[in-house]
């Protein structure tokens, strides 16, 4: 009894001691993420020599921190003692980390890093003139290293499986690969009879232009509707919106078109998504896992769920468009359905995926996917990109790009190497509707709380099922805590299919 | 010639690596402003335990960087081979900031700052209720604590001599306080005769209310016009301003009250002269001492010199004020003798440091001067202070404080434990004096171009004389080099009596 209590009090010094550790790692990685936001929001331009050797500084601190023996014999110790969840948890979450950062050889990450850091202004460059071979070698490049990158983490498993598990860990590419083909199957022939539907939605609801000023006011107005903590917030502009932080200061960005009001309404509630999550989070394991937010998927399910299921809705037009008049008196004219119908039209003929509607959305995901996986195994030619892409829009969507910079060159994430990146987006949008259908079947029809603004009940359920347990649980056990059952795409073709049946009068 | 040479190598390849090391240390104490700058500017409320915790992290990093084996092994080689004068300095600063940081025994480090938290709120509550005996005990444990670390650094010599030159390492404290005797026995003398003085002037050209807006823009205006790099900049407003960053990106911070438009004015030049002189410091430097500012004394020239001897003078506001009628048509009637006069009263009947003008401020400083010597030498208890104090501004600027609060309660610099920082404001203004007298011997009578707006030849010259060097000379090296000759309040004397003299028509 006497050694047990010793043995006890020296495994929780131990994983004390671990924890400390853990906690500088996140505090560095956080001040990288303040750094990235400043160099974002408000770095001025030539400010990048500097804040470059900053970030790759902290970054290699941080890596070296995880990465030293220490953090090796400490994962020993502790997964060797009787640990209770809460830290069995963490150390299989920096285990995981741990594993990841110490199989890629230095130079290896040294090489990705240069090539990405010019890949990009090449991407860009590329894009500018549509001219998909001068960023075709550099692809090439990216391949093969991230090839590489996979081989050394798992040389036996499919290399797409192993980049897919960088942002999404859990979710096994099996499952991704079948909600996505689900998507696909059932999605192109529901955008083929809304394509061949008579319904004539409102579509000019929003037309206008409207000045920057007043849009940003309103995106304030939004937030405070939605319940965003300015005490532990702010909202500025970016070029590409992104929301970052912690559970104390969970920032939003967003930007301003004048012709597109709507669009920033939208990015607006999507990155309210992203932050109120991150907020959930539990202040006092601030530093370690349980204090951390899940994968990708689980954060866009946040983003996609207020986006979509909230802001798209009608009840949330019910609410809003009377707050949205007292900033825009043109909007007066506007009705409550007008304005849901123009959140809601299905563009059949858009080829650029940031501006596609919840339903087409999934298509591009789709294409990149498959692109994606073929691009890594080797089955489809870098040089042959361009073709394949135009054949799948011609197929999925009925539109074929007319060039590359409309077409497999629209995107960010390739000159960044992440490969595996995208199906996390439609991911989260399917658990979104997962989790909204269990929020409404546990708290009962949520669109009168959202026509009053009333977010407690929905956000209180969220906090309890998803945000207050960090990682504590990996993807698919937090999803099953969380709805009562497995990862479905269920609840989004049902969605899908009840909501725009009914906007395009579908059989 | 051939060993020669071999060595030659093998020293270039040492003092490379350890520049790498130097490089890390300043990239992580260079993010820790970034974080500190968004604290004080943008962070939202909340976001203070996590901010803690960054910080806190990334100085125990920089920490554990500095004083590592490695850190000292590399300083023994280096300083044992023949090195060139650059080298040399960077050595120099080096060894330094590596022999302060071992000598003081990590729990004193954390027991300083622990105590400095908590004296921070105690302090403000005290100055609140102007409850001197409140913070009393704070204070003498940190003259305690702060005896202890000079007794750590260097046992045999005087410790407030030890803790100036935290804030100042290379002007001796005799030459400190030679220069603070000769400005008390001749301030108190002109200052008197200015209080004796019929002369009536100006003082209403910039009453009145001004909104923040307005003063925001006019503000912009004072920075453009100096030439201020917007793209390695920007202006925010902070409770207290201050300026931050490196020569890729030094922001200016300012702060408006409604009705003191002149002091957002001179409050933006003073802080615009300390990010001038960090943009000066050479880009291929960044990150070593050679590409770092100089200590507190020569960063406070830099700011004094443009806050005082440009932006106080009045070809100034001959330049200016036409400017400031565009955003303030309340101002059309103002003449530039007017403003001139406004900007440069002399109020013998200030109790306030920060309200101070340019001659009473002197004062102010000899004062917490005398006063912080007899704490730390043990001359003067705790519980004296406010009396000490009062009679002092009694003695020298005649007027004796009613409250502690307005009295010895009045700075926050002693709740940071910072004793011997103060002096460094003025021996910052007497080598304003010195380098503005150098330059216009130098450019001839710069009056001309600063009526006309035209900078360019002054900070030419401040660029290639002062901020160039970095680090590379000591400060009265730095101070021989740019003026060519030793630091000497002879310049700042003449300046004051001759420009005083004038305004207020003495003999």
């Amino acid at each position: 009894m006497a050694t047990d209590q010793a043995q006890g009090g020296s495994v929780s010094e131990t994983y004390e001691a671990f924890c400390q550790r853990v906690e500088r790692i996140s505090s560095v990685e956080d001040a990288g993420g303040v750094l990235r936001w400043d160099q974002e929001v408000v770095m001025p331009e030539e400010g990048t020599p500097a804040r470059a050797k900053q970030l790759s500084t902290l970054s290699s601190i941080s890596h070296e921190l995880l990465t030293d023996d220490e953090t090796r014999e400490f994962l020993e110790e502790l997964e060797a003692a009787d640990l209770d969840d809460e830290q069995a948890a963490v150390v299989r979450e920096i285990r995981r980390k741990y594993d990841r950062a110490t199989s890629v050889p230095e130079e290896l990450v040294v090489e990705l890093s240069e090539t990405t850091a010019t890949a990009h202004p090449k991407w860009k460059q590329a894009k500018e003139n549509d001219d998909f071979e001068a960023f075709a070698p550099t692809l090439e490049k990216l391949v093969d290293l991230k090839r590489e990158y996979a081989a050394h983490i798992d040389p036996d498993a499919d290399p797409y499986e192993v980049l897919f598990a960088d942002y999404e860990p859990y979710l096994d590419l099996e499952t991704a690969e079948r909600v996505l083909e689900r998507l696909r199957d059932e999605l192109v022939p529901l955008i083929e009879a809304i394509d061949e539907s008579d319904a004539d939605l409102e579509t000019d609801a929003f037309a206008g232009t409207f000045e920057d000023d007043d849009q940003e006011a309103l995106a304030r107005d939004v937030l405070d509707s939605l319940g965003y903590d300015w005490n532990r917030g702010r909202l500025d502009t970016a070029p590409h919106p992104f929301s970052t932080g912690t559970q104390f200061d969970a920032r939003v960005t967003t930007r301003f078109e004048p012709e597109d009001l709507l669009g920033s309404i939208t990015s607006t509630i999507h990155e309210f998504g992203h932050a109120n999550y991150t907020l959930g989070l539990p202040d006092d394991h601030y530093g370690t896992p349980l204090g951390q937010s899940r994968d990708l998927s689980v954060h866009e399910s946040q983003s996609r769920l207020w986006e979509n299921h909230v802001g798209r809705s009608r009840a949330f037009w019910e609410h809003f468009l009377p707050i949205a008049r007292e900033r825009f008196p043109e909007l007066d004219e506007v009705t409550p359905e007008e304005a849901y119908e123009a959140a809601n039209q299905v563009y059949d003929d858009n080829l650029i995926r940031v501006e596609a509607d919840e339903l087409t959305y999934h298509l591009h995901i789709v294409i990149r996917f498959e692109i994606e996986r073929e691009l890594i195994s080797g089955d489809l030619e870098v040089e042959d990109v361009p073709e394949a892409w135009n054949d799948k829009y011609e197929a999925y969507l009925g539109v074929r790009p007319e060039t590359d910079a409309e077409g497999c060159l629209q995107d960010i994430h390739w000159s960044h190497g992440s490969f595996g990146y995208f199906p996390t987006y439609s991911l989260g949008s399917v658990l979104a509707a997962q989790l909204y259908a269990t929020a409404e079947t546990e708290l009962g029809d949520l669109s009168e709380d959202v026509r009053d603004g009333e977010f407690d009940d929905l956000n209180g359920w969220l906090r309890e099922r998803v945000h207050q347990h960090g990682k504590r649980y990996t993807t698919p056990d937090l999803i099953e805590t969380a709805t009562g059952e497995a990862f479905t795409a269920d609840y989004f073709l049902e969605y899908v299919e009840e909501k725009y049946g009914e906007l395009y009068a579908l059989e």
